[in-house]
């Protein structure tokens, strides 16, 4: 996975592909949220039917102040794919991507993918000037990423903080809140839209938002309406059909898919999206035609 | 695991063990929830470090009409664990407990334990017949779990719908909540306080009291007063300590706590708990500690 998503030519291809197929609006980048960690140096693969493994879990001072920082010549290859896309892609805009301070650091405390996140939890309030240390320094990772792919040629970004929604809105934002909005703050003088996600976020939906994102993500627990209400205005809404829904017959998925475009229908700017990555099992005959509905019913077909 | 809750004498000391040391109020029957799953004759077994494991997926009609009934008789071994404990915890009551349907299912269905329960979604969405025989099946089995309890001398019952959150409130309320009612409305002939808890929901925390509650169960997600707001008058709240706050040191303890406190004290029948299970690394002076902090700050020291 990760030698895929450090070739350019593979990316370039993998990247195009749902374009060329489905014909979407926009490609996202084909990559790893764990990439810029091994690109800067630290010691993780991605292992079949588990997900990113540590070599050694960053659990103490030492390991946080070994924590590397990711310099923009780390992620070369990644410049090249995305120049290499923006050339391929002629009007459909590129999103970057990376992960979230908060989500990066769980992989690193907990060693790989996990549950509850509990280490994570606990080490972020038994030693929250070390845990702060931790973040600020995955928040540079995380931003000179961006940053790359933006001057590459990405005309969007989208921040997945995939597992922040482990966390209360008042751990949230004594916690993490500032890391992410450096995030923001750096990316935001680019001038590009920013999108920032994570799943199981209903009560944080607001602070995602005020963390400097211009578009918040959605996963299917929240009603676009409903999460309308708690973001607030001034953003759009990205979201939020539920992925399970394309592993039923289509009837299901077009009175589902017509549900979410009913739940934005007054909301400016929504993005139709799924509210979590596309299941393995999924049919690809399902995607074509639901994004042919969605074109459909927004006047875009 | 299972062995050791199928031997009365041995579920009677691990389930004594924490009121002895810890001299909290009442005791929880030590048991799992896939155990009447495999009372009543389904394959499974719980496997150290993954959790539990069906030995046959269910996924189809022949399957689901395979799901066995559970007979009083099947699990007359906890009924002799319910009458030993009641004689050895005098005035301490003991909470019966059992899985709820849709918990129960995302095991059968999936085969194990999953992250998004992604298979259980799509089968609920996909073949809506089959999940409602299904979940009345679990439904019937659950009941029955726990009217053996209460009639052994278990003074209250929690239903633990452990990962219901990954639903939307809309998709609860149609496929999973007449089943969660129906446990509940044989269990509420028996008068006894019925609490309700899954982990992650937020959104669902109304209908968790309408399905037939008498106590709501709240992770750390949601604030006590907060959540208070949204399961409305008429039930007590039980939470919603952090379970990972245990591992920081004991200021930090001690804050949280008082927060949880703080946040519960215009509560009727507030019921101090963890947001979700003791964590194996907590230290257990620490629960000690804890315990001694509820009971002077509510008055029971």
């Amino acid at each position: 996975m990760l030698g895929a998503c450090s070739r350019p030519e593979m990316v370039v291809e993998i990247t195009l592909q749902p374009v060329r197929r489905y014909g979407v609006d926009a490609a996202i980048l084909f990559s790893d949220i764990v990439l810029p960690l091994r690109a800067a140096g630290v010691g993780l693969d991605i292992v079949p039917g588990v997900g990113p493994v540590v070599d050694a879990p960053v659990r103490d001072a030492a390991a946080v102040a070994a924590v590397p920082r990711l310099e923009p010549d780390d992620v070369g290859f990644v410049a090249e794919s995305v120049r290499g896309l923006v050339g391929e892609l002629g009007g459909t805009p590129l999103i970057g991507f990376a992960g979230a301070p908060f989500t990066l650091a769980s992989y690193l405390i907990e060693g790989g993918p996990s549950r509850h996140h509990d280490r994570t939890r606990a080490l972020m309030r038994s030693e929250p000037a070390l845990w702060h240390e931790l973040l600020s320094r995955l928040a540079e990772i995380s931003a000179t990423f961006l940053e790359v792919q933006i001057r590459a040629g990405a005309r969007a970004v989208q921040l997945f903080d995939s597992w922040v929604g482990a966390l209360s809105a008042a751990d949230y934002r004594e916690y993490v809140m500032p890391h992410s909005a450096a995030v923001f703050e750096r990316v935001a003088a680019h001038d590009v839209p920013r999108v920032h996600f994570g799943v199981g976020t209903g009560e944080l939906l607001p602070l995602l938002g005020e963390a400097g994102a211009s578009v918040v993500g959605v996963d299917w627990r929240v009603p676009l309406d409903e999460a309308a209400g708690r973001v607030g205005g001034g953003y759009a809404l990205q979201g939020n059909l539920d992925p399970a829904v394309l592993l039923a017959p289509w009837a299901v998925i077009e009175r589902e898919a017509r549900r979410v475009l009913d739940e934005a229908v007054d909301l400016p700017g929504h993005v139709f999206n799924l509210g979590h990555g596309v299941l393995p099992e999924t049919d690809p005959d399902k995607l074509t035609r639901l994004v042919e509905l969605v074109h459909a019913a927004t006047g875009r077909a």
